[in-house]
């Protein structure tokens, strides 16, 4: 074997240490790692046309796959391009690893136009970020990145690559270092916990990380039942398993309005890998924090430690050994002929398939999806974590790279969808079984409702123009047909119903636009809040 | 008048500095300053889909008004998606003001889903960044954000408006503070360079910032005719007034290997207004710095200085009375009827109008374009002067706001313009004069080049793979049709001069599919280099 160079010796090593897959949109300064794609075997670069579906290409695989993607991002600006996913990624905990190319050692005293401050930068996104110091160096930046991304829940790492050391020949790859254990939670603290659970109050517990997949839903389930006591999920899952067959927690609802009422009256609420349930945003006359003042929080684990085990071991500790209550089977019809986000909800019920992946940034439209689904066939769902929009489509792509046997599911609002539109030509290219549906109220809905709940008065043409898409409408169909992407609308339920049946029975992308028939969100909202209690 | 809140009393007081347009992609946090736009008239809102938009905008317009717009950025991951075009800004030395909405500050205490570094990201793109401290200090923030972003050639400054100041009530504006005055350079230096001017060496002057519009250029061009010496231009200027009737200075090539061979043999490089002449990117076997080590580099004045003043002062000391020598008109053919990027600078040489203003994020195809227009109908440049690609098309939608009643053309790159695809919409929702030329060569045409320059070998399947955007070819017809633009597809040269010309004999948004023969880049770039010396 010929002398490696510094990107050679890394991405072998990479390789060796599990890494499979490269979201990358290189420049002049990453050069040296494209063209090691071509010596090294063994990693699958995909190319996207912005690094923000980098990005969440890779959080997409990191969630599904439970191990991490590498992006490949071009000095401070790629990196700049990826931030607003990678605050996603980090709030969902996925193992990731960013390559950030960055000049050349020598370089770096001439103020080149691209030079900037690429730590300071990626200290404000990642849980880990090392600046390779030599040649050898790179290696073991990136198996240390490795081990890094895995500790704990998960971690967003980067390692910063000058491009002379990636050029620069070496002597040795880097063997990979052993992935972290997991801590685990104390017999002491189960049995305090268990105490506390058991005093008659009205407690609960709250589920937040991997507690969401079946393993731990169904020890919930199972402590739920024994006790009698509600279960909670955070408001935006890492990764929801839900549907038939599986125990279902009452997710804490995004409005605040709502989430105050749901968790009013708790004595001691449980966090179980989940944080303290607070307010999205702040409001000038609602309070910051959801729970009642005179609600005890306790921690069973945090979000890193090893949620099963302690879910399982403070069930057999209660004695609850009873199978949880599970969801049924169950899909509402839709309410109506004109399509409406709980139309979209009730035929995406009927119709997924089992063992789907849900990209969820629907936004308002999520109001429909959830309540429709909860006894539709089993999948999971990965949302916005982080609240900034843009991941759906390249967190769809990243998801059906890391499962190519399952059928990914894309709904996402429309205001969202055109922040990574990238995202679909990405799709296309790796002909991803991916089907998108465009929830298209040509409007920044939610804000219509955010700006009467902020007490912000000015309803008038100015504040109206910054909410609304409706001017120039944007055509769906053309634009995903532009990036290659089979593309179709429909504005009523059997339309609807008719494509997405089309849809689930092929393979490959699709897209579907739905439009959707105005309505007063404030009044549906309520109606299936009141519905619920 | 009703009591103001914190939003309103700031933005009443960015109005009364001199601030008529925003630049906004709000979300629940910016509530208040939307409704604020009800309230207080004076400024136009401009809605974009994307924060890159949004501070590419306020880019172009700054750099043609020559004062700030704002832009209003939600939280951290507004911010990090505007980044990469603040990137840009910052090194063209554009006045900016980024208005960035925050969590309220005593929400600051739950570290809600979407709270991140704001501070700690904005210091790595902006001049200045101030968080406001009180619903009082908003409106002082704005004001000291206005006149800083005129400090010196600009600076691009950034206001963190925690939400709940901006809705409590305050009593009192902030009056306009006096815009600062430029520095001016000394006699004394003048004098000096004058002397190191005249010692009959083989010196030069090399222009930057404002020396590259018409006083600053005739000046320069004054002092180039008296002594025979050679003017130079920065590689990347933020706004570069050229064509027949101006003194044309040689601009340094981007390619390293052409710009060593065009500053070779130097004894003196006098910057005016430029920074040392380094190479965009290191290469294994080139300097960084592009002049020879015997060049001795002296600074007239630098970019924040009065540019203008110090070239007159210099020229009259020099006493080089004469007019310089100028460009005359000429418009050389298209060398074949199958399009090429020099035939799209031939067409575009003949039929731009006068006065008319270019975003250039051309990347390859800018080496048909800046030959070919020395002798053009005079107009001015705006170039991607940080090297963050994206910028091209927000750049010519803010340059279009900020100069309606001229024609502007955006001359984009296929891969570039799909980083910021969204400017689009902006560009037909705002019924902006831009003619949009997409050189599609479906490549990252120039990374070909790199990835030889480089010294990278692997020219094989993968490493092609993440250069190439042909699988599938975009339809940038369709892609422009579905967000409201009217486009066309050329790919000969009679079509391609049929449709600009139509282009150029409309008002309004237009879009031109070029679609480009492929060719040798380094042949064509030689060739031109030779036919120069």
């Amino acid at each position: 074997m010929n002398q490696q160079n510094g990107a050679e010796a890394m991405l072998a090593s990479l390789i060796n240490a599990g890494v499979e897959i490269c979201f990358a949109n290189p420049g002049t300064s990453e050069m040296q790692m494209v063209a090691a794609m071509d010596k090294i075997s063994g990693m699958r670069p995909v190319l996207v046309l912005f690094e923000g579906v980098a990005s969440g290409a890779a959080d997409g695989y990191g969630r599904i796959a439970d191990k991490p993607a590498a992006t490949m991002l071009h000095l401070g600006p790629g990196l700049s391009n990826a931030m607003a996913n990678l605050h996603n990624a980090r709030r969902a905990h996925t193992p990731m690893l960013n390559l950030i190319g960055d000049h050349a050692s020598s370089h770096a005293q001439y103020d080149a136009p691209l030079a900037s401050d690429i730590v300071g930068q990626a200290n404000t996104v990642c849980d880990w970020v090392r600046v390779a110091e030599s040649a050898e160096d790179l290696a073991r930046c990136g198996v240390e990145a490795v081990q890094q991304s895995q500790q704990g829940a998960g971690q967003v790492t980067s390692v910063v690559v000058p491009a002379d050391f990636a050029w620069t020949p070496v002597n040795q790859q880097c063997a990979p270092l052993a992935p972290p254990v997991r801590e685990t939670v104390s017999d002491k603290k189960i049995e305090a916990i268990a105490e506390q659970l058991q005093d008659g109050g009205n407690n609960a517990l709250m589920l937040g990380g991997v507690a969401l997949r079946k393993r731990g839903l169904t020890a919930a389930g199972r402590i739920a039942r024994k006790l009698g006591i509600q279960v909670f999920s955070e408001t935006f899952p890492t990764r929801w398993q839900r549907g038939a067959g599986l125990f279902q927690p009452t997710p804490v609802p995004y409005l605040a309005e709502l989430a105050i009422t749901t968790l009013k009256g708790l004595d001691k609420l449980v966090l179980v890998g989940a944080k303290a349930p607070v307010a999205f945003f702040a409001y000038p006359n609602l309070p910051g924090q959801l729970t009642d003042e005179s609600t005890e929080l306790l921690s069973l684990a945090s979000v890193d430690e090893d949620l099963d085990a302690a879910l399982e071991a403070l069930a057999e500790r209660l004695g609850a050994h009873q199978a949880p209550e599970v969801a049924q089977r169950a899909t509402p019809p839709a309410p109506r002929e004109e399509l409406c986000m709980i139309g979209v909800g009730a035929v995406i019920a009927e119709l997924m398939p089992e063992n789907c992946i849900v990209s969820e940034e629907a936004v308002t439209g999520s109001f429909g999806f959830y309540p429709m689904t909860q006894g539709a066939a089993p999948h999971e769902v990965l949302t916005v974590t982080g609240g900034a929009i843009g991941q759906g489509l390249p967190v769809a792509a990243g998801a059906a790279l890391a499962a190519p046997e399952r059928k990914v599911l894309c709904l996402h609002g429309d205001g969202g969808a055109m922040y990574t539109p990238q995202s679909l030509w990405t799709i296309a290219r790796e002909n991803l079984d991916v089907t998108i549906v465009i929830y298209k109220n040509n409007s920044y809905s939610i804000l219509n409702l955010e700006l009467m709940r902020t007490g912000a008065s000015g309803q008038a043409e100015q504040a109206r123009s910054l909410l609304d898409l409706s001017n120039p409408i944007i055509d769906w169909v053309g634009l995903a047909t532009s990036m290659g992407i089979p593309a179709s609308s429909a504005n009523t339920v059997a339309d609807f119903r008719h494509q997405f049946a089309d849809a689930m029975a092929q393979q490959g992308p699709r897209l579907i636009e739905a439009e959707l028939v105005e309505m007063d969100l404030l009044a549906a909202v309520a109606a299936m809040a009141k519905e619920k209690s």
